[in-house]
Formats: structure tokens, C-alpha cells, sequence
């Protein structure tokens, strides 16, 4: 993959920045976390973000028959381990993903801390993982992040079992 | 596969039969349910089981690098399935297994209840999956069960959400 070493296109508003974001910040820190060689040591976090920003369009593009891009999984891992991550840093409580996969792109994502579960979507059409814009993303990952820390709070018995 | 039509070998006291265990009985329901051209028709129910029973001999002689052979797979699925059934026949609660297997066959079972994880198991060397023998199995599934049915009775709430 060749990635032009520009500054990501602007959307009709201007677009959020990492800064503003502590989940954005957490997603990048899990791409730098899983980055062994350094491949990503130059890169702006902004263009760290640009593969989970994707159009309507883009997303028909892609099938969902068949297995699912290695790439694709590890964004759907950093999604799920950011807001892990964030969770953790506002609870205290150690926060653990499990996705489970099938081939066709259908399955499920939970974190949970001890007996409770934080966070449970069901995923369908996973081929297609990627949010229209980067404040959605921002939005959906700190919407999510807030219900699974109002779980750990409301039954940090389960929590802790 | 070609498995000769007979009955199972003894162990060296009696082995259990299936009749005696409501937790064996739902594995056989589980395989028999995924048995979409009735290959298994005709077979005993022991005979059904056979496959899950393993010396440590035949364990050494699995290689745990690489992928999980899908037939494995499969019975580590019935194996929890079942006592996902279980436990909802004991508390009325509808449990979902979830299974997050990485391809060093480490990871995950899951089975859990709205929110509340039931039986929550790490897997290593998934490939070695079986016990050593029926009467084992059979125990195991009956002890996860009954913790499943505790955590289902106690957290009850959590289970609803």
C-alpha cells in the first residue's frame, strides 16, 4: 500500500482533529502500539485515521462475500481496543475485547471486565467496516465508551468477580 | 472419515452412558442438529461423542502450530453450545456463545446472557481439544453449567438488560 505523504482531504466541514478526541487519540496509540517495524513513526495521526473514513459509495465497493481483509479485522481491533483502552483509563477496571469472526463477515464484538460485558454489537457485513467521517467515528467511539463506563459503574460487582 | 460401526471401547470402569447426563445429551442434540444430510442418522450416541475423547498420548501427537483443523472447531462449539442449552433449559435465560480463537489456537469462549457472562473460559492449544474420557466430559459440562446457573440466579438483572 502507497500512501500519498499528504495532509488527509477536508470534508465539507472542517474535519476534527486528533486532538479534540481522546478516543481518536486512543485508536491512534493502538496503531502505534501494533506497529513493530515503525512503519508508521512519520506518519501524521490524522493519516493513521484515513482508512476507517469511508464514503457510501467505497463501502459498495467492496464485497461481502468471503473472507474478511486482514486490515480490515486489525481496524475493527483498534476500534474495539481504543474504547477498551478508554474505559479503562476512566474506571480503572481491566477491560478485555473478544471478536468473534465467521467468514462471512457476520459476528460479534464484546469487551467486558471481569463477569460484565461493557460493550456488545453485533457485526454484519464487517467486510465494510468504516465510518463516513471522522467526527462520527469520534462520536460513535466516545458514545460507546460512555455506555460501557456507566456499566462498569452501575455493576462494578460483576465487574469484579 | 470412515468409523467402523461399532460400539465405542470401554474405558477401564464402565463408561457413563449418555442417557445418565443431561449435559452429554445436549452435546449429542448439538451434533445432531448441525448434521444437515443425516450422515449421522444411524450412529449411537456414544459413538457421536467418541471424537471428544483423547489420551494424553493422542493429545502429544496434535501439533499446536498452525491452524485449528475445522472439525475441532466444531466440537469445541458443541461442547459450549450445549451448555449454553443447559443452562437455558435451567433458568429460562436465551445464552449466546461467542468463541475467539486466534490461529495458535489461543483465545476465548465466551457464553453469556444480555449482559452478564456466564461461563467465560481462556483456550490454549485448542488443537488438544478433549477430555479423557466421557465420564470427564461429561462432569465438566455438568460444573460448568451449574456455575452458569448460579451466575444467571444471582445476577439475574444483568442477565435482563
Amino acid at each position: 500500500m502507497t500512501v500519498a505523504n499528504s495532509t488527509p482531504p477536508k470534508t465539507e466541514t472542517e474535519a476534527m482533529s486528533v486532538a479534540d478526541s481522546p478516543f481518536l487519540q486512543a485508536i491512534v496509540q493502538q496503531i502505534r502500539a501494533n506497529d513493530p517495524y515503525g512503519t508508521y513513526r512519520n506518519w501524521a495521526d490524522e493519516l493513521l485515521l484515513k482508512p476507517f473514513i469511508m464514503s457510501k459509495a467505497e463501502k459498495r465497493e467492496i464485497p461481502v462475500e468471503g473472507d474478511i481483509d486482514p486490515m480490515t479485522k486489525g481496524r475493527i481491533f483498534a476500534f474495539y481496543r481504543a474504547i477498551a483502552a478508554r474505559i479503562e483509563e476512566e474506571t480503572g477496571q481491566l477491560a478485555t475485547v473478544v471478536v468473534d469472526l465467521s467468514h462471512e463477515g457476520f459476528g460479534w464484538v464484546l469487551i467486558f471486565a471481569g463477569r460484565l460485558i461493557l460493550v456488545s454489537r453485533t457485526l454484519r457485513d464487517a467486510q465494510r467496516f468504516g465510518y463516513a467521517s471522522i467526527d462520527k467515528m469520534a462520536k460513535e467511539g466516545e458514545k460507546l465508551t460512555q455506555k460501557g463506563v456507566e456499566m462498569a459503574t452501575k455493576y462494578s460487582e460483576v465487574c469484579d468477580l
